[in-house]
């Protein structure tokens, strides 16, 4: 903690007690620290992570995932990876099928998967990748596609030769110390590179100590740390561990981690890697084999036991879990043994993309809260992300949103299910109106199902909107229909449950904020009460045609939610932006025909009801400027009910519309 | 209000109901904001200020100035720019005298003077240029000279011609026509020119309405506005305004205010202007020649009256006053009309600079709050100011500061009133103790004056700080000596007169903020008691030799002034930047020897005693980053004297010093 300053320039202390380390990439690129630097798992490599985390004896847990068979699969997948990401896992990792097109751009490929996974979850993830039968120059596209696509960390591995026959090739990549060597001859340092254990030995190697050499060879030849396949006894890895580090392989090891959670899918797994289940695992299992509960629990104890004997080993840093897809068991060991994040801390309001690329964005438009994926996805083509302030972008334009069939920007739920929270048969605008109230209450419909998704809300309503769910629902009813809102926050704890993000020790605030569509009948009496609120109240009020009124500056954005904290400048993270709003609106507008009306037959009465709310209703925002007192924002509302209910002729002339 | 979009781009809306324009260069240059547009009068310019303020009906004043003759004078002139600028002038004028080297760096220059109106005392400033037997090469070289010291407003004369035999040169400069037309020329429209309009007609025209015309070509060439020369009744200037709006001058045309402030100076005025005054006047002032305080007294009165006929008439946008270098007379004047800003408004809590480089700049470390001329002078140089966050800055090296005798960084008083605040004799640190102490409360010292400065502060103690009067007192009684310092602030609207700045309706905040000297035993005993408030404190302790201990980041400023406004982005103007501080701190010790301890001979005890706390005390600065809770700054340092105070075994061992 004591720098010395010398005549030269500075020499900096080792480490600081604010937590913060600026190693490896990140202090050479943001030396100035323009970057929030909220977190440093956003700027740091996933090596200097580890390093962070092994010195303050932080155990950390990953998650292995293989690509899905199919395009809904996909859709389940991602969903997964925004659940078991909030668990808080140092890194996922998506395996590489050679037979599936790995590399393409099909949305079950693994390059796809985990390009997914670090751009729209933001999620650190490694790339699996084989090199067997494979040229170097086809290699070389697919480590190019990655680090295009903001993957950093690739799993270098051999691959299971295709056919029997398979022979060294001269010059090829026979080996995954070829390919590490191939990695770092290509890329230098961008990458970092994990590397493949076998505790027990590979099953192809002439000896354990000869596969041992092996590993030795591939870490000597660029790789950061090491995976191992999965084991049944904590004393097989510990050993494996003794070994490595005796022939002087000092980079981290993590265990593989295979909670049993089934008896085939135990078999097969087996069966392929080539290893044995201990007999006293198989006496437990053997009774019990057809009962899928009783083995998965089991399963999950025998994994705990197992975990936290590695884990007071000492010799064990973090854990790395094979979940073949699925979410219950790993969760459970991890909830068990304590290192699964139950209240998981936002660095920011809004989910993060991993992509480096956007490291130092930290101030996003309020319009896509709900829409975050569609967020990174408009905007993937921007040089430069906002940080600091929105207006400092210099890329501001937002790319089309006509790819409504992206499968992380899909509807999660089926035509048929939307259909029923949506309704069969729509009557009028006011079966529309019911959709939304049902929405808030979480109140079931007619026909007995409960709206879980909006088009502009794939999810249920966040814990902080149901703070306003009694004025949402009373202003829904009424054709006020909300697709966004927060409640003001007047310097709440960074650490409070619902409204809270950021570092420890530091202050969040809200503007309270309100975006709805409702008809032009509204919001004629609605511009008309809102002239007894300027200036506290800022409104944009634009129709499908781009009608915009206003009473904010055209180019300057207002903070809506900012964070201060100890010993760093202000976070702002969350604005409305007026030239945003426009390109937001388009995007609003469309969902109504993209997600709703498209459900119903062309010219159906229920699709000319949509269209006719398209074509007619008006997108409005209202920002309350005066955060330390109660939102105004529902007596806005209310006076405006007031003004439409009373005698026509106390309602002034001159409507703007 | 109502903004149309295109599908080329946008319409924008004539005016908006938040005040801000966006017309001419800075909508240009900042189309997306990324400026605070906290006070548009920052980035409009001076044409576009004067259009803004017809467009509302709000009447400004300006005020002309001379160059002085000497260097003390010119220390006395900056020190009236900044009391006359806080009452809101929309510019001051700086007239040009070819005989004095107007044009050169001289501290007394025309152009010195007008360069640090704009540059140090952040004024909208009018460089006056005569062309009268100048070279065009000598013209451009001093517009370009203007341009570059970061001066933007012109007034272009014709000057008198030096000698009897003057005769016009085919291709020179002849009349103010031909400057307003070469500054057009060789700058295009980077000046706002002003012109001179002359009420009774220039004392060399041929006639009135030949002087008419005169003035229509200057316009016609590129003028802006025009400001007239003195008279002594409304009615002269309400019929020459009159006549010029008859021949199609529609410019601006600001009447020439002229207190009468004595018998003399009017009497050399009127000769040198050739001007007759009524004799309504002179019946009134001759009886009373010889009794100054009623002539000024009268001179204000005929002046009000004259200026508020001027103000009724709907003719009159602006009053520009001469001032003759005095400011009793009017700012009197002034406040009788009611246009004196009684209690300004400040945009930024520091004193912003009016050169355009500058315009976006909106954070600044908070070491040289007392010292902003300093601060101006150290980063005259920069390329980019830092906008939004402090990081962004890209030209973060602070230039020296060995030029401590430039008169706009000169302390005030000369060297006698220094020795009698500060001592003629010092018998040990407790007599500095006691100057510090004594400067805190206002209180005379033994030999009966009061410490109206410090090295680091060279006026009295701001009204903020006058909040922790009664704890800095206790400190610096004991060896605290405090030098900087902010009360914690949670959410008081900007209006508040004491801490408040920025637009209306918002809320500003602080985190408290303690910067001093003191004794290495006292560190010893602070760090120590600083462990207990880890991490709400973060400090910063370092002596001369650089020698640096601090529990923050390295590189990450922390925000301790902040503000949030009706529909903008958060600002965040003052930051305790750990980079900066080391800048800082070799200004803040070379201050001890460069200001106090040069005051007495080589070799002296009083030399001596302040060479030995340069030499051997440390810079020390907390930040309490918990703002919503009392300061614990007090308690802290209450903790550390109870530390030393209390038995030595009590005491831990180890010091870090």
């Amino acid at each position: 903690m004591v720098n010395q300053r010398a005549d030269v320039g500075w020499q900096s202390s080792k480490s600081d007690s604010s937590g913060v380390s600026n190693s490896g990439e990140s202090s050479k690129e943001s030396s100035r620290c323009s970057t929030p630097v909220l977190d440093t798992d956003r700027t740091d490599r996933l090596r200097d992570k580890m390093k962070r985390r092994i010195e303050s004896g932080d155990h950390w847990f990953s998650l292995e995932f293989f690509p899905p068979r199919t395009a809904s699969g996909a859709v389940n997948l991602i969903s997964r990876f925004d659940r078991m990401g909030s668990g808080g896992p140092l890194f996922i990792d998506v395996t590489w099928h050679p037979a599936g097109d790995p590399g393409s751009d099909k949305e079950t490929s693994s390059m796809m998967i985990a390009s997914t996974a670090v751009n729209y979850c933001g999620l650190e993830s490694v790339l699996h990748l084989t090199c067997c039968n494979q040229t170097k120059e086809k290699i070389t596209a697919h480590l190019n596609k990655a680090k295009r696509l903001g993957l950093k960390n690739i799993m270098a591995l051999r691959g299971d030769p295709i056919g029997e026959d398979w022979v060294e090739e001269d010059g090829g990549f026979n080996y995954a110390t070829d390919l590490v060597k191939h990695i770092r001859c290509e890329f230098d340092d961008y990458f970092d590179i994990c590397v493949a254990g076998y505790p027990t030995g590979h099953p192809e190697a002439e000896s354990y100590d000869n596969d041992l050499r092996h590993l030795k060879e591939k870490v000597d030849a660029g790789a950061h740390f090491i995976v191992t396949q999965l084991f049944f006894r904590a004393e097989t890895f510990l050993r494996f561990v003794k070994d490595c580090r005796a022939i002087g392989i000092t980079c981290p090891i993590l265990p593989g981690i295979f909670p049993i959670q089934g008896y085939h899918s135990l078999r097969q797994l087996v069966k392929l890697s080539k290893l044995e289940v201990p007999e006293e695992i198989m006496q437990v299992i053997e009774p019990i084999k057809d009962n899928d509960a009783a083995i998965r629990s089991y399963g999950i104890q025998q994994a705990v036991e197992m975990c936290k004997v590695l884990l007071a080993s000492g010799e064990v840093p973090g854990l790395h879990f094979y979940t073949l897809n699925r979410e219950v068991a790993t969760i459970e060991v991890l909830r068990q043994l304590g290192l699964w994040a139950e209240d998981p801390r936002r660095p920011l309001p809004w989910a993060v993309s991993a992509h480096p690329k956007r490291k130092v964005e930290d101030v996003r438009p309020i319009f896509w809260a709900s829409r975050p994926k569609s967020y990174i996805y408009r905007t993937q083509d921007w040089d430069d992300f906002p940080n600091g302030r929105w207006g400092n972008s210099s890329s501001p334009a937002f790319g089309e949103l006509t790819d409504y069939y992206l499968f992380y920007l899909k509807s999660k739920s089926p035509k048929e299910a939307l259909l029923q929270m949506w309704g069969e048969e729509l009557m009028n605008e006011g079966s529309v109106y019911e959709v939304f109230t049902n929405y808030i209450t979480g109140q079931t419909n007619p026909s007995g199902h409960k709206v879980m998704c909006l088009p502009w809300n794939d999810d249920p309503l966040a814990p902080e909107t149901n703070l306003l769910k009694d004025e949402l629902e009373k202003v829904n009813r009424r054709g006020i229909l909300t697709i966004n809102s927060q409640p003001n926050i007047n310097g709440k704890p960074s650490s409070d449950p619902i409204v809270g993000w950021g570092p420890a020790g530091g202050y969040v605030f809200q503007k309270a904020y309100l975006e709805f569509f409702t008809s032009s009948e509204n919001v004629t009496a609605l511009l008309q009460v809102l002239k007894k609120y300027e200036p506290r109240v800022n409104y944009h009020i634009v129709n499908v045609q781009g009608k915009n009124i206003t009473n904010a500056h055209e180019m300057q954005p207002n903070a809506v939610t900012w964070g201060i904290f100890p010993g760093r400048e202000i976070i702002q993270p969350t604005v409305v932006d007026p030239v945003s709003f426009m390109y937001w609106k388009d995007e609003a507008f469309a969902l109504w025909i993209e997600q709703w009306a498209k459900l119903y037959e062309d010219e159906s009465p229920s699709r000319m009801i949509i269209q006719y709310i398209h074509d007619n209703y008006f997108l409005v925002n209202l920002v309350d400027n005066d955060f330390p007192l109660d939102s105004c924002l529902w007596q806005v509302i209310e006076d405006m009910f007031a003004l439409l209910d009373s005698p026509r002729e106390t309602q002034e002339e001159g409507s703007q519309l």
